[in-house]
C-alpha cells in the first residue's frame, strides 16, 4: 500500500487551483499519493471569523495581484471568473460520487471543474453549467446529476467538511502529511523539504 | 546610490521576526539594499477586519505549531513570548529616532529588540523594558527615552504607518520590490526569484 498525504482544497479556492496542478507530482516524487478532499471554505469558516480573502480591504487587492503572478510563474491558464468567489458544493457531490468508485478518475474530473471555473469562468455553482462541465470532461450527466440531489452524497460532503475541521483545517490549499499540517500552494516547497528530510 | 527594497515589518510579527534575520542577505544577494519600516498592524487592519492570527480559531493554532516549526527549519531562536501579541509603538519609535541618525545603526536595534521580545521574552510595550534592551544593545538609553515621547517621533511612526496603508500593506513582513509587493516570511524565495529574473 502507498502511503498517503491528504490534499484538502474548495473548487473556489485559487490558490487551491494552482496547488491541484502540483500536488500529485509533489505526492508522487516522495513515494506518495495525494488523497484530494474536496470542502467548503464557507463552513470551515463560519467558527473562526474568516471571511473570503476577496473581500479584504488591501488584502483583496494583493491576492488578485498575486493570482495573476502566480498564473505567469507557473504557466497555469487563469482568469478571475465573473462570479467569485462562488458555492461550490455540486462541484463537491459531483468529485465525491466519482471518487467513491475511482480516485484517479475523480481527479480528472477535479482538474476539468477547477479548469472550466478558474481559466473559462464557468459557474460551477449553477447546477447545469457544472454538469455540462462534467459531461463535457466524459463523465454520466444524469448519474452526476443524481448524486449531486442524493442525500447520501450530501451527508459524506458534509462528513468530510467537519473531519477537515476536526483536523484543523481552515483553508485551501491544506495538506497534512503524517499529521504535519502545510497552509497555501506557497508552503508546497516547504512539503517537499519535509517529505525529502522526514520532518525537521 | 544603491539600488533600495523596501521591508515592512511589526515588532510583534513572528513571520516579520524570522524574516529579518534574511532580508538584508537577500537584498545585498542582489546589490541592494533593504530599508526597514517599522509598522504598527493593529492600525493598519483598523479599515480591513483582520484580527491577530493568534487569536483565530485553528488558525491560530497552525500558525503557533508554524513559528516553532520555522524556528527549527531556520536555527532562529523563538519562543511564543507570555505578553503576544503586544502593542510595538514604543519599540517602533526608538528604532525611527536612530534610523534617522544611521540606517545600519537602526536594524542593529531591530535585531536587538526583536530577539529580546521573541527569544527572550521581554515585553517591548512597557517602556522600562524596552529602554533597557535598547540600553544594552549599547544605545543611549536617555535619549531614547526622549524620543519615544518626542511628538515628531510619533508624528514620523503615524506617517510611516499611513504611507504603509497607501501602498496596500496589509501584514508583516511585507516586501515592495519596484511596486512589486510580496506578503509573507514564505514568499522570501519569490522575491530572491523576482530579483534574479527581473520580475516574471
Amino acid at each position: 500500500m502507498t502511503a498517503s498525504l491528504d490534499f484538502y482544497f474548495d473548487f473556489s479556492s485559487p490558490y487551491g487551483y494552482f496547488a491541484a496542478h502540483e500536488i500529485d507530482a509533489l505526492a508522487a516524487k516522495h513515494g506518495r499519493e495525494a488523497v484530494w478532499h474536496p470542502v467548503l471554505l464557507g463552513a470551515l469558516w463560519k467558527s473562526t471569523g474568516i471571511v473570503p480573502l476577496a473581500h479584504v480591504p488591501r488584502k483583496g487587492e494583493y491576492a488578485r495581484h498575486d493570482w495573476d503572478r502566480i498564473a505567469r510563474l507557473t504557466g497555469v491558464e487563469y482568469h478571475e471568473p465573473a462570479a467569485f468567489p462562488i458555492a461550490t458544493q455540486l462541484a463537491a457531490r459531483a468529485f465525491i460520487a466519482v471518487q467513491r468508485d475511482d480516485a484517479a478518475r475523480a481527479k480528472t474530473l477535479g482538474m476539468a471543474l477547477y479548469r472550466a471555473y478558474f481559466a473559462h469562468g464557468r459557474d460551477l455553482s449553477v447546477a447545469d453549467t457544472m454538469l455540462d462541465v462534467c459531461a463535457e470532461a466524459g463523465f454520466d450527466r444524469a448519474a452526476l446529476e443524481a448524486a449531486i440531489n442524493d442525500p447520501a452524497i450530501k451527508a459524506a460532503l458534509k462528513d468530510e467538511v467537519a473531519l477537515a475541521e476536526g483536523r484543523g483545517v481552515f483553508g485551501s490549499p491544506f495538506i497534512i502529511v503524517d499529521g504535519e499540517a502545510f497552509w497555501g500552494w506557497d508552503r508546497l516547497p516547504m512539503v517537499d523539504r519535509w517529505l525529502a528530510q522526514g520532518g525537521f
